[in-house]
């Protein structure tokens, strides 16, 4: 009995091992990516993510695609929270809003995501998980429901990622900006652009918006 | 008298040299920008540029300062041509407008030069020399005017940096997009985002431009 619980636990406690191996890994490379440092040998990021240098290959073909996912995991980690924080919501040019609103308020709040985000650059738009489906997927449903006056998604899904990273990238250089009112401008200034009434989307860019202080710190790495 | 010539003519010989090493490393290292290859060896810069691995400290401190005088002056060639396109226009919104939908043309027309401008990236906006400051002029003086409705010219600046260099990867990544139509359509999302009424803006965006392709060869290396 005691040998069957070995068989059971030991092959969990592996995989639990492993996956922190590779978790530790993935933090590493955000890490770098937000201090702009991928250009290390791979021996800095196994000793910067405090693994054997070994392990590596084990997770990852190359530091190009640790650095990819690690990417796409920071976006994809704060698109599902954008997804849940705005699920309640039928009108797509509210949830657009709403997530534009957050993410502008998340250059401060999570410095480290934010860097990950702007290290990206405007390939953001064309990323497959994280924010751009998601802000694709709410452009098309509000041009179909008529809310939004946009002919070509494509081109507004990357005037929403250069309004994005533009805004980051302004928040980090004048650290006394506001950042909160700085995203409703933004917010705004999108919606003017899509062809909201200017009554309709001064009132989109004043609803309340979820609480992400009382929120995140359970959610993820970055609280 | 022969004598009398040479002390005139080899020092202007000599300056004319130096400066074709330093243009020959500035082009150099605008190539590697536009191909996202700086973390490179003053070595390998010399040798693409064909010149003397000794003379890089003769006119530059370090490989950043190289760099930074790269983009800046592909930027503020751009710049320059654009200010002469738009001397005549007494309206800033128009020349505002003017300015970028001709940049919006200029990432299939000139790919290195787009390049240079796109691995700027957002601090496209805080650069002293090129477009900026003359995208910040006309957005000031156009509030001022009262055909903007701009409260904040720093984020109206760093959404139009924003959006060009969005448009710039969208161009670039979708090789049969209509760069003209798509530059005029983000030059019109700018001014509707401005605050510029709705037949304005489209009146604004569909004024005839300059001709590029009858200018440009003959002023300056990106022809």
């Amino acid at each position: 009995m005691a040998e069957n619980m070995a068989e059971n636990t030991a092959p969990r406690r592996l995989d639990r091992r492993r996956e922190r191996t590779r978790n530790a890994l993935v933090y590493a490379a955000q890490r770098l990516l937000a201090e702009r440092r991928t250009e290390v040998a791979i021996q800095e990021i196994t000793d910067l993510a405090d693994v054997g240098v070994g392990s590596f290959y084990n997770h990852f073909d190359s530091k190009e695609a640790l650095f990819r996912t690690a990417a796409e995991e920071a976006l994809e980690w704060w698109g599902t929270l954008m997804d849940r924080l705005t699920a309640d919501l039928d009108d797509p040019a509210v949830a657009f809003a709403q997530s534009l609103r957050l993410t502008g308020r998340l250059h401060r709040r999570h410095p480290r995501l934010s860097r990950v985000l702007l290290s990206v650059g405007p390939e953001l738009a064309r990323s497959e998980r994280g924010l751009a489906p998601r802000a694709h997927r709410d452009i098309r449903a509000a041009a179909t429901a008529g809310r939004f006056r946009v002919d070509d998604p494509d081109l507004a899904l990357a005037m929403t990622a250069g309004a994005v990273l533009a805004l980051g990238a302004l928040v980090h250089a004048q650290p006394d900006r506001d950042d909160a009112s700085s995203a409703d401008q933004v917010a705004l200034g999108l919606l003017r652009q899509f062809g909201v009434p200017e009554a309709e989307a001064l009132r989109i860019c004043s609803l309340e918006l979820p609480d992400l202080a009382r929120l995140d710190p359970i959610d993820g790495p970055y609280g």
